[in-house]
């Protein structure tokens, strides 16, 4: 039973064929537990023509109509930097925002992705080594993860991307950031001999995903001691994965960096600690059923 | 635990100053008893600077936001009729909106203030004589208890207002649809005549408000066989209505109307039916509790 004291939360998901998000169902379960009234809305902009252009109106209207924040993916969260007041350190790193926040005075940009990443990536690897990882994909996932990988302790993070300006681009970026000896660029021709000498391979291309099958790379260069880390979650048991699995290498997949990204917006939307093992089993339960 | 089949429900009320307004509660508790994940926001234009000018852009918004509708109140009822896509016929007739339903193809307006009165007219009064019944007010409110005081068989209804021309203006819309033998004007100075010779009195001004301290009419003007109604609810109990009571009249308060109105916009809402006796406790409640 609602009391008059109940926090009440307005929140959404600002992005282009996002239907079939789960992060609704994941924000009002946890929201639920805590006796929080949690609404999270779908702004699909496939649907409703958004651009763009719309976004200083759609700031400013959700604040009015009394949202609390807004979640943002693809494909705004480059977009709508600009657009916002303050940003995080990692937001204003990443130039990208997955999490908006409309403080008293401020309308604030965070970026969740690489404390999504590394919280996963701690709660499952913490013993995996590290000293050489390579990366594929160097957008804007990949560039949060590349950041978490390298704050988690990667002596050095080689990315490689189809598109090679983006990622010298991004390796520029980091290396300001955690030195150049640390980050490099690699082809995808070397993939073979690069994989040869590392410890592990993250993907962040959305190759695997439903729509996109198949895996980024060939059996043949992975083996026992290459850990894997994928990023897709849907499904979360990739090609990749499985013929990492097959070589006898442990792998990680991409949902639990979805659900503890979830669980960082959760946190900035309502200001409480979200419980993160109880997110988690919603979010297996949720991809178990095929939703 | 919200389930992925549990209905959504996002609405808001707007208006100036209505951050005390009960409606987020009414609204939610009944939502709550009948499974369906309902969060009422306030849309307090007096805190946020929106002006008439804005109604155009805050349909579109609140629409593209995923707001299922709005309640309407004081300064926009009027003003915002002419942005709507399709009318109800009591909004029509009223040119007055309090509920906005976005529907698939278009923006519907229904004005639930008569069918508010009415329903509690008939719960509570349903055997007071109605051959002669004088109203004070003709605003907005007025024009909808009016309206449904003629529908529930009032033989005749006689409009009081402090602007002669808005009652008379009243008066004629009323004619046209009623017949001009079933309603008539009066002036304040002639208050005790129209009275003694009344079944029944409505306050439809905001005197006897907490803010509007006071009473509209002269106890000596009230007598035993004279029952009077008001739409003021806060208080519930207020001069004219204890005035009248002590005379031995019967009374009836106006929380009643501004439930059963909450009850109709929840059913234009959610195209589910309300537990209106569950809603009026829930007011009595709160309207009790003082807050």
């Amino acid at each position: 039973m609602t009391s008059p004291q109940q926090t009440q939360v307005l929140v959404g998901l600002l992005g282009a064929g996002i239907g079939a998000s789960h992060a609704p169902l994941l924000h009002q379960r946890e929201a639920d537990r805590q006796g929080i009234r949690l609404l999270y809305t779908i702004i699909d902009s496939a649907a409703s023509g958004l651009t763009a252009d719309d976004l200083p109106g759609l700031l400013r209207w959700a604040r009015t109509l009394g949202y609390r924040g807004l979640n943002v993916t693809y494909p705004f969260k480059q977009q709508i930097v600009r657009h916002l007041d303050q940003l995080s350190a990692e937001a204003r790193i990443l130039g990208a925002v997955n999490t908006v926040v409309f403080a008293d005075g401020a309308t604030c940009g965070y970026n969740t992705d690489a404390v999504g990443f590394a919280r996963n990536f701690e709660r499952n690897f913490r013993a995996e080594p590290r000293n050489e990882v390579v990366q594929l994909g160097a957008g804007g996932a990949g560039s949060a993860v590349a950041h978490a990988m390298l704050t988690l302790g990667a002596r050095r993070l080689t990315l490689v991307d189809v598109d090679a300006a983006r990622a010298r681009r991004l390796a520029g970026l980091l290396a300001a950031e955690f030195g150049a000896d640390r980050v490099a660029v690699g082809a995808h021709a070397d993939l073979a001999r690069l994989l040869a000498g590392a410890d592990g391979l993250i993907n962040t291309t959305p190759i695997g995903m439903a729509h996109h099958p198949g895996s980024p790379v060939a059996p043949d260069d992975l083996r026992k001691d290459l850990w894997v880390a994928d990023i897709v979650y849907r499904p979360t048991d990739t090609a990749l994965l499985q013929a990492a699995r097959a070589t006898g290498a442990v792998t990680l997949h991409g949902a639990g960096m979805s659900v503890y990204q979830a669980v960082a917006a959760f946190e900035h939307f309502t200001g409480v600690p979200a419980d993160a093992d109880a997110m988690l089993s919603d979010s297996e339960e949720l991809l178990r059923s095929g939703r």
